[in-house]
Order: structure tokens, then sequence, then C-alpha cells
């Protein structure tokens, strides 16, 4: 992991790259066992009959997967935490899947009640093994000045 | 579960809710061990000295939590298919909060291109035992017509 970044190192622009990732049948179940228990998400029997026709990732488990590749290529001073944000799935997310993530810095505003502190607007990709996004996410992101060092 | 939920069956200001979901430090644990392990969302101790100062789940974690509860309550024809939407984390969700949802359907749009179906915006607010909303989530969802049944 390289050194964390503060406010200061951020800029228009950025980029930010993470995986590959790969997707398992296993770990889709599992998922959506605990959180989207729908027959498309839960067996591939069931799914053929559905409107995707085949086994398919919750669109909050690509979510959840961007995140654990956001957290590998974002270190953050102090955390990545998020205010939240605008998701838009565009394509299933199949068994056998292999994900990347790129993040571009959007826009950068410091925060007005906080002078440690700003927020950071991003667009996040996510691609498959195709080059097809699967998933677009347009996160808002705090970012700590260095002098907030003390209190994180 | 109630009858399968239909495009006629909906209309503008209908409500639905589900809950109440206990969160566990376990899972809050077991979820940021797999899709964002941070140390505010992996252990007490390292918590304290962070930005939230305690342990809490990540903001996809209650996401993907309202998600359960959303199909708890919401038994759509064919299944509770998203097309995206926008979330917003207000508050933390910590070990031992007990969560609920409450989701308002606010738009209803036939699709322009195909005749079985529309999509429905809802606003979906999830709440803790407090009454306070920890996140909001502005939500596009599938919605199929009776005369879709054939392909479902």
């Amino acid at each position: 992991m390289s050194d964390p970044l503060h406010l200061e190192d951020l800029f228009v622009d950025q980029r930010f790259r993470a995986g590959p990732l790969d997707v398992t049948s296993e770990e889709i179940k599992a998922f959506a066992t605990k959180f989207d228990p729908q027959p498309f998400h839960l067996d591939e029997a069931a799914a053929t009959s559905s409107l995707f026709g085949e086994l398919v990732a919750s669109g909050w488990h690509t979510a959840s997967l961007t995140m654990r590749m956001l957290t590998e290529c974002l270190p953050f001073a102090g955390g990545l935490i998020g205010a939240g944000g605008k998701v838009e799935w565009l394509r299933p997310v199949r068994p056998g899947d292999r994900l990347s993530v790129e993040a571009t810095i959007r826009r950068i505003s410091a925060s007005k009640s906080r002078d440690d502190r700003g927020m950071v607007n991003m667009r996040v990709v996510t691609s498959n093994q195709s080059g097809e996004s699967v998933q677009l996410l347009d996160a808002n992101v705090l970012a700590f000045r260095r002098n907030a060092g003390a209190r994180l």
C-alpha cells in the first residue's frame, strides 16, 4: 500500500485502478442468501425462467465488490468514507466474470464548515473481462487535509 | 407472502414496510472482511481512533440489509429488479441497531420501448430503533404488467 492520500494529493482527472477480482457462483449465491434472496441470484435452474435467463449477481453484490477494489486502490488517510452516491447497473455480472474498477476524480470541494477536510466526487466504472461496463458509480468521498492528522 | 404485484397494482404514495432486522458486530465484521476491510468496520479497538470513534457498519452493508428487507415487503412479479439508484448514508449503523425500512412509490412511468413493463421510482428510508434515518435510497425498479406473465 502506498502512502496515505490527503486532500492536497488529489487532483481532477486523477485515476485509480484495481482488480481483477473473480466472481464465482458460490459467492453470488452466498451474498444473495444473506441480502437478496431471489431465484435468479440463488439457483441456476430457477434463474433460467427469470428475466435474466441465467444466474446473475445481485447489484448490491457488484457494488460491494466494487467497494472492495476501491479500498485496494484508494488509500485515503483516515479511510475511505463515503457520504453516498448514485449507482447504475448496466449489465448483469455472471459466475466466472472477472471484474476491475477505474475511479476518476471529477470534482474536489473544500468543506465550508470544517477546515480539515473536503469532498471528492469520483466516477467509478466497474468492468468485466470483456471491457464492458457493468456498473457506474458516482460517489462522494471524504478526504482529509494533512493538518487533520492529529484527529484521525 | 402476498400475491405478486404487477404494474397495475401500484400507485403513487403506496407504502411498503419491512423489518425489524437486528445488526450484530459479528455480521458487521464478516461483511467488512469480504467487501470493505477498513479498521472502523473490522475491529472495536481500532475503530476508537477513527472518524467514527466506534465500530460501524459499511454503508454497503446497510444498503444490502435494506435490499434484504425490500425483498420481504415488495413481492413484485418477476422479482425485484433494480436499474440503480441514489444512496445517502446519513448516520452510522452500529452493533445492536435494529433496522427497518419504509418504501414509498413516487413515480410510475410506462416503458416507451416495451409494452409489458414500467419503471417505478421509490424513496426508501432505512431507520434505526430510535426512528433516526440511517440511509436514504432513491431507487428505480422494474415492474411488469399482467400481460408480461408468459415471459417471466
